[in-house]
C-alpha cells in the first residue's frame, strides 16, 4: 500500500503564512466506500483565493479545517474504483486538497476530463478551469464591456489578469495592464497584447493615478481588479462616467493585518460607477460554452495561456508563496506526480 | 439700493473646515443684464456634499471658485427681472448660494415654484427638493430593494436617510437605521418607524458589526450608505448573496485628512454583493415622478420630514458644520429673509 503524503495546514497563517503554518505528513493511502474512488494527484492549482480559505471567516466556503490538507483544485487519475462512471487510468478534475491521494464521491465535485481535448492536461487548471472560466465570465457578463471601450486589469501578468486581457482585447477594447516589474510589463504588452503596461513597482496611489491616465488617455471604462490597495484607490481615480469595477481578487490585502482599504470610493459617486464582486461559482452552469469559445481562440492562436509549473509536493509551500511574491510566470501549478 | 450679504469661501479646507475658511462680506445687490432676474434668497439648502465642492478636486461639478460665495440650492423671491416668465413676486428654486441675492438666468438652474403646492415653501428643500429626490430615485432605481428585504440606512436621522428609511418601511421592507445618540435613535424608530435603530457612538467595527447582526437577524439586502468608514465596513460584513449597497455619501470621510477607507470590500466577493455610486442629478428628468408620489404619501401621513431652520447668513458657518457634528434634527436649512 502506498503512502499519502499530504500538505497540511497546521495553523491560521497571520498576515504572511510561514513555513510553519504547514506540515507535510505520511497518511495510509485512504480505503474507499462505496460510491467512492481513489484519485492519484497529478497536478494541483495554486491560487490566491487558497489564501482566503485558510482563514477562520465566513466566506464562501468553510475555512480549510486545521490538521487537514490545503484545500486545490486538483487534476489526477482514478486509480481504485468503488463508484458507478468513474474506472480506473480515467483522468478527473475536482476540488480537493494538496496531497499525493484524494478520495472521490460520486455526486461530488471531481468529473472526468478528455485529455484529447486539451494541447496540455494542466489547462484544465488554467485556461478551462477556475481561472479561464474567471477570466471569460467575470469580464463579459460582470464587466460588460463594450468594443471601444477602456479596460484596465490589475494582477495582469497573473494567471486570470492575462487572459482577462486578452480577452478584452478581442473583443476590442484597448487594454492597460498593470504589473511589479519590467519583465512582466514586457509580457504584458509583447505576449498578451497589451496597449499598455504600467509598472507600480516604486509608485505611490500619485503617480499610480497619473500613469494610469497616461495610458488610459480617454478614461477607464472597466477595471477588472485583482490586486486592491493603492491600486484599486488609483484606478478609481480614473474611471469614466458608468464604469464597471469588477471585483475579483484583492491579493495586496490577503496578507495584511492591517489592509490599506478603498479611500476613493467617493469616485464611484462622481461617476455613478459600480464595484460588484464577482465569483466563478456562479457560472458553473455555462463552462462549456465559456471552454468552447476559449477554445476556438487559443486554436485560431489569439488566445496563449501561460502556466508556471513547480514541481513536487515538497515545493507546495514556496510554490504557493510566488502567488504572493509575485514571481510566477502564469498560471501557478504544483506537479505532484 | 439694498447690499447684498454674501458667505465666501476664501480658503480651501484642510479636514475640518474652520470658520477662517470662510468670511462674510457685503457687496452692491447686482445690476442686471437682459435675460436675468434678481432673486432675494429666502433659504439656502445645507447640504453634505457642499464639502466635496470646497476642495480643489475634480468631480461632478467644478470646485467653488476661491472668493465667491458658497454654492447652495435655494429658494427665493424674484424681486427685479429682464427676463421673460419671471416676474417680481414669484417664488423659484434654483442652484445658487448663500448670499442674500442672486442672479437668475433663463434657461439655468432657477425654476418657478409653487409655495400653494406644498405645507411648507421650505418643503421644496427638503422633500420635493434634492433630499428627498436623492432618497426616492437612490433607493428605488438603485438599490432596488423587494418587499420583504432587510434595508440597513446609515446616516439615518440625517436629510436622506430619515426619508429612505420610511420609504423603505412603505415597500414593505424591514428597515435598520444607524445614527448618533440616544436620541436620534430613538427618533428614528418612534418618529420615521425604523424597526431598530443602532447608535454608533463608542463602538468599533466589530461591535458595530455585532449590532447590525442582531437587528437584521436575516441579514442585509440592501445598504443605503451615507456615512463610509468602519460604518459602512461594519455593513459589508453583514450582507446576503447579492447584496445591492446605494453609495450615496461619506460623510464621515468628507473632512478626514486620512481617510479610513472601506477595508470590507472583499465580501463583496463572498456575497456578489455590488456597490453603486447615485447621484441625484440622474434622475432631474423623473422629478416630478417622485414629487408626485412622495407628495402623495406626505398628504396620507405615512411619511414625515423634519427641517431643521437656522437662522441668519450670519450663522452659515456654524449651521453648516451641524451636519458634521450631527447636531441637526431633520434636513439643515439656513433661514436668509
Amino acid at each position: 500500500m502506498p503512502t499519502n503524503r499530504r500538505f497540511l495546514l497546521q495553523r491560521r497563517p497571520q498576515g504572511d503564512p510561514v513555513a510553519e503554518d504547514f506540515a507535510l505528513v505520511e497518511a495510509p493511502t485512504p480505503d474507499l466506500a462505496d460510491g467512492q474512488f481513489l484519485i492519484r494527484n497529478h497536478y494541483a492549482s495554486l491560487d490566491p483565493a487558497m489564501r482566503g480559505w485558510m482563514d477562520d471567516a465566513d466566506s464562501y466556503m468553510p475555512p480549510i479545517p486545521l490538521g487537514t490538507p490545503v484545500r486545490a483544485s486538483t487534476i489526477g487519475v482514478v486509480e481504485a474504483s468503488r463508484a458507478d462512471g468513474f474506472t480506473p487510468g480515467q483522468w478527473v478534475m475536482g476540488l480537493n486538497a494538496i496531497e499525493e491521494y484524494s478520495v472521490g464521491t460520486v455526486g461530488g465535485f471531481t468529473q472526468p476530463i478528455d485529455p484529447a481535448a486539451v494541447p496540455s492536461i494542466t489547462n484544465y487548471l488554467s485556461l478551462f478551469g477556475a481561472v479561464g472560466m474567471t477570466a471569460y465570465f467575470g469580464l463579459f457578463e460582470v464587466c460588460e464591456p463594450k468594443p471601444g471601450e477602456t479596460v484596465l486589469v490589475t494582477g495582469a501578468a497573473g494567471a486570470v489578469g492575462s487572459i482577462v486581457g486578452q480577452l478584452a482585447k478581442i473583443h476590442g477594447c484597448r487594454t492597460v495592464g498593470i504589473a511589479g516589474g519590467a519583465d512582466k510589463c514586457a509580457r504584458l504588452t509583447d505576449r498578451y497584447g497589451f496597449d499598455a503596461a504600467i509598472d507600480y513597482r516604486g509608485k505611490d496611489e500619485a503617480a499610480l493615478t497619473a500613469a494610469i491616465a497616461q495610458a488610459a488617455p480617454d478614461g477607464v471604462d472597466v477595471i477588472f481588479e485583482n490586486v486592491g490597495g493603492i491600486i484599486l484607490d488609483a484606478g478609481l481615480m480614473n474611471l469614466n462616467m458608468g464604469a464597471r469595477v469588477g471585483l475579483c481578487g484583492l491579493i495586496s490585502e490577503y496578507n495584511s493585518t492591517a489592509p490599506v482599504g478603498a479611500r476613493n470610493l467617493w469616485r464611484l459617486i462622481v461617476k455613478r460607477a459600480s464595484i460588484r464582486g464577482l465569483l466563478v461559482m456562479d457560472f458553473v452552469a455555462r463552462f462549456g460554452e465559456g471552454a468552447a469559445q476559449m477554445g476556438q481562440w487559443a486554436a485560431q492562436g489569439k488566445l496563449v495561456v501561460d502556466e508556471h509549473v513547480d514541481e513536487g509536493i515538497d515545493n507546495a509551500y514556496p510554490a504557493f508563496m510566488r502567488l504572493f511574491a509575485g514571481s510566477n510566470q502564469g498560471k501557478m501549478i504544483l506537479k505532484l506526480a
